[in-house]
C-alpha cells in the first residue's frame, strides 16, 4: 500500500464541455479510519452520464458536489484497514465513494459486492451496481412493456441502453436503438439482438424511426433528450411511455436548451413521461441482480465493459461519454 | 317542433383565434331518425377547450372534424321521436353530439342523465358530463394526493380547475388556483375555498408560486401549458406529479410553440407527467357522480355555470374560453 494517496478535487463548475481546469489531479496523505469506518482501495472507477451533472450547480436529485471536495463516483475497491465489525480487509466493496485512489468507507455508502460464480469484478460492478438495475427498472416498473409493442431506447450502444434494449427484447418487444455511429449500430442489432438500429447522425432520425416502427412507439426509454425525444413523442402510440433516465444530449449545453416542441403530445396520446434515478428501487436490487445474473449466465443478455487504466486517465476517459466515444459501459481501472 | 334546423358547420380550420367565417350557421331540415335512433332537440352545448382542437388538423385524440361536417360538442337534449326500444320521447340525454338544434342519437355515443333530486339538468349536465369526472379522475387517480400536499391548479376559474381545487381541500391538502384576473381570485380563495390564489396576468408567477407554495409543489394540475407550467416545474418537489388536462396557452398559436425549458425537472426531481382525457376513465363515471354529487349535497363543493343564449351566439361564447372571459363551466341555452 501507497501512503500518497491521488485524489481528483472539483476546482470549477463546467461550462460546455469539461474542461481541463475543472478538476485537478492531487497527491495527498491515505486517511485513517476512524471507528466504525473502513478504508478501502479504489479497483474500478464507474464513469456516468450523472457525473456532468454532480459538478453542476443546477437543480438535480442531490447536492452538487461543492468546490474543492473530491469528485464523487460510484466506485468499486478492496478494504485494506477495517474499524468496522462487519467489513475485513480483503473484502470487495461497491458504492458512492470518490475518485481518490484510497478512501473512507461506511455501510450507508458502501456495500460488500456479490459476485455471481464465473463473472468477474469488473462485469459484476459494471452490470450489478447501477447499469443493470437502472435499465431493469426503469423499463419494467416504469414502462410495463408487453409483447408485441414496440420500445425505443437512445444511447442504445452505451451502458444503459445497450441493456434496455435487450431486456425489451427478451419480454417480446420490438426493440429500435438510437447510436452515433454505424459499427455501434451494427453492434446493437448483430451481437445484441435489437430489431433495427438508427445512426441518428447520419440518418434523418423522424423518417428512419417510421420505418423501424411501422406499429408506432409504445415505450420510449429517454437517455439524451433534445432533438431525439422530440421526433419520438411525434410517433408515440395512444398510452404511451416514456421513462426518462438520462438527457445527456443537453448536460454539456452552454446556453438555454429549448423545451421539446411536441411536449402536447403528452395531452394528445395521453403519455406517462416519468424520471427517475436507480436509487429508487435500492430495497429491490437483489431482485434485479437475480434476473440479470439469470439472462447472462442463460446467453439472453451481453455485457461489455469498455475499459481503460490509471487515475490520471480519468477525465480524459469521462469526455468520452459527452463524445459518444465508447461502446457499452465506461470503466477505469486503477491500482 | 319547428322544421327548420340550425346546424354550425366547420368551413375552414382557424389560425390563431376562430375569426368569424371558420364556422357558418346552416339553416338546414330536421332528419328523421332510422331504425335504432332516436331524435333529439339540444337544450344545453357545453363549450370547451377541446373544441378548438377537433378543429384543427393537429394530431390529437381523436379524427378532428371534416370540413362542411357538423362541429362536434357534448351536448343535453330531449327526445322527441324515437326508434330505439330504451328511448322515448321526453326522455333527456347527454354525450357527444354536434353543434344543431334537432340531431339523431345512439347510446354508442348518447345517455340517460342522471339527475339528482333538487339539481337543475343544467348543473347536472354541466358538473357531471365532463367537467367534474375530469377532476376527479384526473387529480385523484392520476396524482393521488396526500393531505399535507401542496396543489396548485392553473385555470382556477375555469370549469374543471374550480372543482380541482375544491377536491385538493376535501382530501386535506393546500389548494393554490391560478387566474387570470382579481375578481376571479377572489372568487375562488372566498367562495370556493382555495388556500390561494394567483393572478398571473399581475403577478411574477415564479416568485407568486414561491408565496403561496412555501413547502413546494407536490402536484400541478396543467389546463394551460406554457409559461405558468414551466414555472410550476421549476418548484416541483421530489416525486411531484403533473396531470395534463389541457394546454390551452396554446390552442390559438399561429406559430411553432416553444416546449417547456424546464423539461429536465423531471428527471432531476422524479416527476410524473401523464396526460388524459375523460373518456379513460368512462366506465367508472358512477363513481366520480355519486362522490361529487354527495359534496354538493354536503356543501363542500360549489358548481358555477356561466350560461349564455341562443345558437347563434355559439362561436362568440366559445371565444370566451381562450379570452379568459368567463368563469365557471361555460354553456349555451338553447331551444
Amino acid at each position: 500500500m501507497s501512503d500518497v494517496n491521488q485524489v481528483w478535487r472539483l476546482r470549477k463548475r463546467p461550462v460546455g464541455e469539461i474542461a481541463d481546469d475543472v478538476l485537478s489531479l492531487e497527491k495527498e496523505t491515505v486517511p485513517e479510519p476512524a471507528e466504525g469506518q473502513f478504508l478501502f482501495r479504489m479497483n474500478y472507477l464507474s464513469l456516468d452520464p450523472t457525473n456532468r451533472i454532480w459538478m453542476s450547480d443546477m437543480d438535480q436529485y442531490m447536492p452538487p458536489v461543492a468546490l474543492n471536495d473530491p469528485m464523487r463516483g460510484v466506485v468499486c475497491g478492496t478494504v485494506v484497514k477495517s474499524r468496522h465489525p462487519d467489513f475485513a480487509a480483503g473484502d470487495v466493496v461497491s458504492g458512492l465513494g470518490v475518485w481518490a485512489d484510497y478512501q473512507l468507507g461506511t455501510p450507508a455508502t458502501m456495500g460488500k459486492m456479490q459476485t455471481p460464480p464465473g463473472v468477474s469484478v469488473a462485469d459484476a460492478f459494471g452490470l450489478f451496481a447501477v447499469v443493470g438495475p437502472t435499465a431493469y427498472f426503469g423499463l419494467l416498473d416504469l414502462s410495463e412493456p408487453k409483447a408485441g409493442e414496440t420500445v425505443v431506447v437512445s444511447a442504445a450502444a452505451g451502458a444503459v441502453g445497450s441493456i434496455v434494449g435487450q431486456i425489451a427484447r427478451i419480454k417480446g418487444c420490438r426493440a429500435v436503438g438510437l447510436a452515433g455511429t454505424n459499427a455501434k449500430c451494427k453492434w446493437i442489432v448483430e451481437e445484441l439482438g435489437f430489431d433495427a438500429a438508427i445512426n441518428y447522425k447520419k440518418e434523418n432520425v423522424a423518417e428512419a424511426l417510421k420505418r423501424a416502427c411501422p406499429k408506432g412507439i409504445d415505450v420510449y426509454f429517454d437517455n439524451v433528450g433534445g432533438d431525439i425525444l422530440d421526433a419520438c413523442f411525434k410517433q408515440m402510440n395512444l398510452g404511451g411511455r416514456i421513462p426518462t433516465c438520462g438527457l445527456i444530449s443537453q448536460y454539456n449545453a452552454t446556453g438555454e436548451v429549448p423545451g421539446p416542441r411536441n411536449y402536447p403530445m403528452i395531452l394528445m396520446q395521453r403519455l406517462k413521461v416519468q424520471g427517475f434515478i436507480v436509487l429508487d428501487f435500492a430495497h429491490r436490487y437483489p431482485e434485479a441482480i437475480m434476473a440479470l445474473g439469470q439472462w447472462m449466465q442463460e446467453g439472453k443478455l451481453k455485457f461489455k465493459v469498455d475499459m481503460y487504466e490509471g487515475m490520471e486517465s480519468a477525465v480524459k476517459t469521462l469526455r468520452r461519454l459527452y463524445t459518444g466515444d465508447h461502446t457499452g459501459k465506461l470503466m477505469l481501472h486503477v491500482g
